[in-house]
């Protein structure tokens, strides 16, 4: 595998900088979660460290360690906000690893009984369908005192 | 989703008490990683916590960074190992979320251009590939001053 470098034109670069917008579910030093545009399931969000890097390879250690807390702190409220069943938790690496934007980044799927996961389809989410499950996140984070 | 509690039975509490054998490739304080015996591609390998948790969901935050440290390590590892292309990192969380033993593990998955994931069978790899892919890892573990 060849050692790609860091592209700072990738998607989640621009929401970090405020270039492109996105539903906000939390920030701290560290660490950014929004929702996923393109959900595979109700409640599908996003976890990303603010420091650049490409995979979970190139991360440093304690970058790695603040966006699990924050990806813990996010799977602990999506249960409530959405009645879910269970999580899942998946992260990419490189194309072959199913990675399409190039910043790491953690998937917290809400997950329900007897619900596949819909495939990667590339279709965008309705904005107020984003805006209104952002805010039973937030809700759920604050009762959660996160 | 009823929050329940760790049962001390589970597969891989037996095998970090000994009590039945795992394919290890890394040991620290905190976590153990071994290989996956039903593996859904070459070099699939776990890593847990040694305390025990569930989920994700009431893992302690410390318990969680060491065991990410350790995903990172084998994550570096298996590329050089396999020549993979990328990889893949997957957590479940309640039969809902995936999750089929109940001690928190996170699946670290070598991944090659064009290959799927197989699905998860039940089927158990023969112990002599398990033998030498874990053999690889550890291998590259050493090199990688891991």
């Amino acid at each position: 595998m060849t050692k790609l470098a860091y592209d700072d034109n990738n998607v989640f670069a621009k929401i970090l900088r405020g270039e492109i917008p996105s539903h906000k579910l939390y920030e701290d030093q560290d660490t950014y979660a929004f929702m996923d545009v393109m959900p595979r399931g109700e409640g599908h969000c996003l976890v990303i460290p603010k420091k650049p890097s490409r995979t979970i390879l190139d991360v440093e250690p304690e970058s790695l360690s603040a966006v699990m807390k924050t990806v813990q702190k996010l799977a602990r409220a999506v249960v409530p906000a959405f009645g879910a069943d269970g999580v899942t938790i998946q992260q990419f690496n490189e194309p072959a690893g199913g990675q399409v934007v190039f910043h790491l980044h953690f998937h917290v799927l809400p997950r329900f009984d007897g619900v596949a996961l819909k495939p990667h389809t590339g279709q965008m989410e309705k904005p107020e369908v984003l805006a209104a499950n952002a805010e039973r996140i937030r809700t759920a984070l604050a009762q959660l005192g996160a």
